[in-house]
């Protein structure tokens, strides 16, 4: 059915740099910062955000070992130049932005132990789309059907070993995404390409996306499933619990409502919602 | 193919709780008013709702007996802070809210049964969504294939025994859905979790529904239909006559019909149709 | 992915009775039309049109012969109270209506034969979703797998017997569908659902098709395919030439294609196309 | 989920002839030049679009060696009546039109050998639709399995052979295509029909993506993926190579995302993208 939707009343501009801001980042930064929340943006309009969560990641021309992030908790429909958070390739903040969410070192894992051993990717995008889920959960090996193959060069697994929030997930994850793969299909969780350049890593998103949103249209995926195909137990618990760890210290699932309910202050809705001090700022700079 | 839809002329503001009503029903009882239509309208857009069917329901902090609840007749395009109706936790209605459409107790029965015994659960989400309605119709019993099985915790599964409206379906339902569980598959039926809060629920929600999309995209659903998945003949001749006696004094599909002609009118299409008292008094409402 | 549209700047409001309309036809003859083309309105909102394809068919109150239907060349967003056209239970015209688009009297076939056959039904909706395509190309038996096969009550089935355009087509289908059912399978072909009124009628299909939409969304449908589940060559190549000669005389695929070049000119995005004299005459109506 | 739009602030016209255009043209090609944008525009709402890839190409009434063709680069809702570029029927550029991105060769490889060998067809549709994909990835032979099967006449195949660009790739091609088939699966890569007319070609396709979606739905494909349906190994490895080739002097993705960068500034949501020359020019026009 149709969404009876109404239309945005606020517009959230991409490039919101200020002249202050140019001076502090640099022309090349501030650029770099523009194409990544247009990165952000398309993926949301292209169906492929899963509320909060993935992340696009990208190096800083001229200071490789900084990356820019989303900061967590905000929807990618409000993510802008000058929002994006600068880490270093440790995972640890660098800069702020200019939202007030704060840095969530647990989220930053997955890629920064992947910038760290592939200097030849700039730029890496992680995300759990309808399709990609699904191929991630059911497919061993993806195989050559369409012509978007031709474009993915060598696929790389990951296993599910329980969510990644700690350092010593690093290593795994890295081992099982070796030069010159850029397409990694993190097994039971979702997908993840990488590029020299975010248009690259983008573009190879595009065509894993087609090749996985075939494979669900065919059918091409074992029924009933296969018991090894089954998360480990053990590995289920764990992941609960390590879950838990990794929230702020807010009630469970209110960051999530918090970013959904923006969407409908946008559109003028006047939800009422008593939002957190990092919503209330969000909301201000973008409704005015 | 794209919808062509008019955008609404008519913006429906959640939060429409006027100085009275503040007064009348306090501070605390007004936020959580928002908060669920928030959750109302949220549900619609992200495509869980059907029609006018399927319910959210939360309890009111301070009196913890009290529950508010959709009116049977609305859209949930149309749920605002004023217009939820409040029920006590035997399902009898304690006030009518700012619409016209009656209370219907029989829509009350599944989550009065499971508030009355879960007083740890603040807030009951129950819906109809296509991959929900899948898989309450087809899988077993759902297993740990995706990274969103996490955070679903037991789950817990409730046979199908025709529609249910009377108090001696109280006892079944509720026995099935037992703490620490926050999550119940409503075989051939829909899906339903709960919270502490109205975000922890609507949260589970976005888990479950994860993993139900990802098991219709895996195709990981017995086919052909195996023989016990079918409602039992007996339970679907005795749904049919018990379903007439539910309804309310209106023709065959009236109610819905009226809903979704409301939807056209807020776009200005002008439908010309002859709405019921209840359906007049919301569209002048809110096409002021 | 997310459609890019513009919003539609031309407004076609459902209920346009003049005066002089409702003078000649009478307030609950009106009152029908307004109805019936919201009716059509909804099932393009709920993507259940096909194109220019299907028919909704009513009574008109009070003159029980006369049969409202939609003129052929008209997309379902534009249908209004006026343009519907009206036909006796023969299928002859009896009064054009405001569209210039000619009536075709092969396309009221199928209606015309149930609607004499079935005095208890005042509505019949015939559409060619895409679950209800593919359940009545594949699905032998619709069983009850869903709560919404309770409202269904009696399903009935009709094999495909070659496209429907002539009087001897009338006996075969008719026989297929006895009262008291209210829901037809189309095999190969599509769905249609009865209803003492339009409401009814409509409701009938919301449920109907949710239970399609279930056996697509659970693969309940055999593969590979039955030999007995192809359309019988004769009959395929019987109906290449049955419908050449039901068309009027355009050239292939124009009509389909002006409905929608009409409905980018209504976005105003002018597409300068050499429209017919009857697309020129709606989009005069529709965009002043 | 549905997506959260600005509305198109910047509507492009699809009639964008000037009096110095119809005089250098003719009234007959700037009418057919309206028509076969119309048709691009039509695609993209029909959701059968894949971003800047695939082509429509018609013959130009009065010169029927002369193809009008998309310029590889531009989105399907930017494509308009003046900037579609003239080719002869050997694949060489005869008018640039009015945008700037330059003629690629190579993507008017497979339009080129059709139009040749089938005089009977004006027009050319070759689409990459998702269910287009599924079924020219897996169905061996599309079987009669619907009322729209009956429209489609003879179906053609052509095996894939690895991406298609060079002049040696055309004979194989059309050898696949003989007269009188309109229909043609490309297989492990798309869909294509021909018509007489722009409006034939289009149904064609409209019957040929319903057939398709219903097998899709029906789940009439093979699983597990039959080893003669994989694309050989050297194929791939060959297309690959050739595939760098026929690639402008941009970086890998970079026309992609500057396509859909587009869409967002005509949103008004300002990305600061550093657009190519001929990104910026046709901006420059549609933002006016």
């Amino acid at each position: 059915m149709a969404r009876f939707l109404s239309k945005l009343k606020h517009v959230i501009k991409i490039n919101d740099i200020t002249p202050a801001l140019l001076e502090k980042w640099g022309p090349e930064e501030c650029a770099t910062r523009s194409v990544l929340a247009t990165a952000y943006r398309l993926t949301h309009y292209l169906n492929w955000d899963d509320l909060i969560y993935g992340h696009i990641t990208t190096r800083i021309p001229g200071n490789e070992d900084h990356l820019l992030i989303n900061p967590y908790g905000i929807h990618y429909t409000e993510v802008t130049a000058s929002n994006l958070i600068k880490i270093n390739s440790a995972g640890e903040l660098v800069d702020q932005g200019s939202a007030k969410f704060p840095f969530q070192p647990t989220g930053a894992v997955i890629h920064s132990a992947i910038h760290t051993n592939r200097p030849d990717l700039g730029c890496l995008m992680h995300i759990h789309s309808e399709p990609g889920i699904a191929v991630s959960a059911a497919v061993d090996k993806i195989e050559p059907i369409i012509q978007a193959n031709v474009e993915l060069g060598e696929i790389s697994y990951h296993d599910f070993r329980g969510v990644i929030f700690n350092s010593e997930d690093k290593e795994p994850l890295s081992k099982d995404f070796p030069a010159p793969s850029k397409t990694l299909i993190m097994r039971n969780h979702g997908l993840l390409t990488g590029g020299e350049t975010i248009e690259e890593a983008f573009n190879k998103m595009h065509f894993l996306h087609q090749v996985c949103q075939c494979y669900v249209n065919c059918g091409y995926i074992h029924t009933p499933i296969p018991a090894r195909k089954l998360i480990n137990q053990q590995i289920l618990e764990s992941s609960v619990y390590g879950n838990e760890e990794c929230r702020y210290d807010t009630a469970p699932g209110v960051q999530e409502f918090e970013a959904l309910a923006r969407l409908l202050d946008y559109q003028g809705l006047e939800t009422g919602y008593p939002y957190s001090e990092a919503s209330k700022h969000i909301l201000e700079r973008n409704m005015k």
